[in-house]
């Protein structure tokens, strides 16, 4: 069965976003600062129609973080915009543009029906109200045997996580603190539901943890 | 001068101990598994006066956390032994028996007075009322010329780091959750203190991560 894969980038002191999150700003105070090693990279300017870049070893862990992906599962933090602007004179239709990085449906949970949203490139949004087995299950028949990647954030992952739903998840560890904000692991107890550290790459001002299903 | 290195094991999501800590646990339930990676390496072992044991990529590590180390500072839960005891008809002298594996003078971090204790092997155990600066000078005097050991706890690791005294930091981070306990980072706020990671070794069960003054 095609895998759910989940990717986060996490501070040395467990924080997936900064303080004082909302849905203009998802990634809270500072948070923005976990992402520092992805940008500089010529894979992920690439994927967002810009030139230029450099290659490290970071480069080979974005490559696969996207490989083999035929659909994406997000949170409604992570789509975006005020709930009551999504059918509203002028919706709001995610981060990304006309053209987002994705080219692959896209399932976003949320307690807000909403129709489906086709936009460039391939990429679809569906709005999933039925809860995270729903979406999973929706987003596994999209992706047609591909895998699934869980986008998070930090809620999203955590319940999947805690049903057991995860069958690997890269951690992109950010040697930095935020000392504040929104932990992925709180409340997902003392035991990593069946996942256990394979491999471990260290690149410039990030270590990335894949762990996997033994 | 002298450098203050600081050692620690900590979890995936941060804790440097688990819940229901105590004089008696200092560790708390759970906590003994982030020093997993310690127990079977013949160095450790031998430290302890053990025989046997395996060699692995944590090996080069424990040897450079002690390399070069002419005394200890420590936190009073790290040695031990409740207060009312300590004088007392049989009085605690720490968990490690009468050759404990220091062979240095270690400084006690306390609010509780007590005679110097001084057991076999070198090792010997100075009880500073004075707080963390004055247990400082004290062990960088006794190391003449050495670098300091700062062995935890977490609290006490964690006056030195916001006082920018810590010229070091070892982080072994076992990728394990323990959900609850005693966060390393808790109150150190957003940033390092001057420290950035200058290395990272992925060995069994553990990924060392050490950072420096740059």
């Amino acid at each position: 069965m095609s895998k759910l894969r989940l990717g986060i980038s996490m501070s040395l002191d467990g924080f997936v976003a900064g303080p004082s999150q909302s849905v203009d700003n998802p990634l809270g105070i500072g948070g923005m600062r976990l992402h520092e090693w992805v940008f500089p990279l010529r894979a992920f300017r690439q994927m967002h129609g810009l030139e230029g870049g450099e290659v490290n070893d970071s480069t080979a862990i974005l490559e696969e973080t996207f490989a083999n992906i035929g659909a994406t599962v997000m949170g409604r933090n992570m789509f975006g915009g005020h709930p009551g602007s999504w059918d509203a004179g002028e919706p709001w239709n995610g981060w990304w543009g006309n053209n987002p990085p994705y080219h692959h449906p896209v399932f976003v949970l949320t307690h807000h029906a909403r129709a489906p949203l086709a936009l460039e490139g391939g990429t679809t949004f569906t709005f999933v109200t039925g809860g995270i087995e729903a979406a999973l299950e929706q987003a596994r028949r999209a992706a047609n045997g591909k895998d699934v990647f869980l986008a998070g954030g930090a809620n999203a992952a955590r319940q999947y996580l805690v049903a057991n739903l995860v069958d690997e998840m890269g951690i992109s560890l950010s040697p930095i603190l935020l000392g504040q904000g929104e932990r992925q692991f709180d409340g997902v107890g003392s035991d990593l539901h069946g996942l256990e550290l394979v491999r471990t790459v260290a690149a410039s001002k990030v270590i990335h943890l894949k762990f996997a299903r033994v």
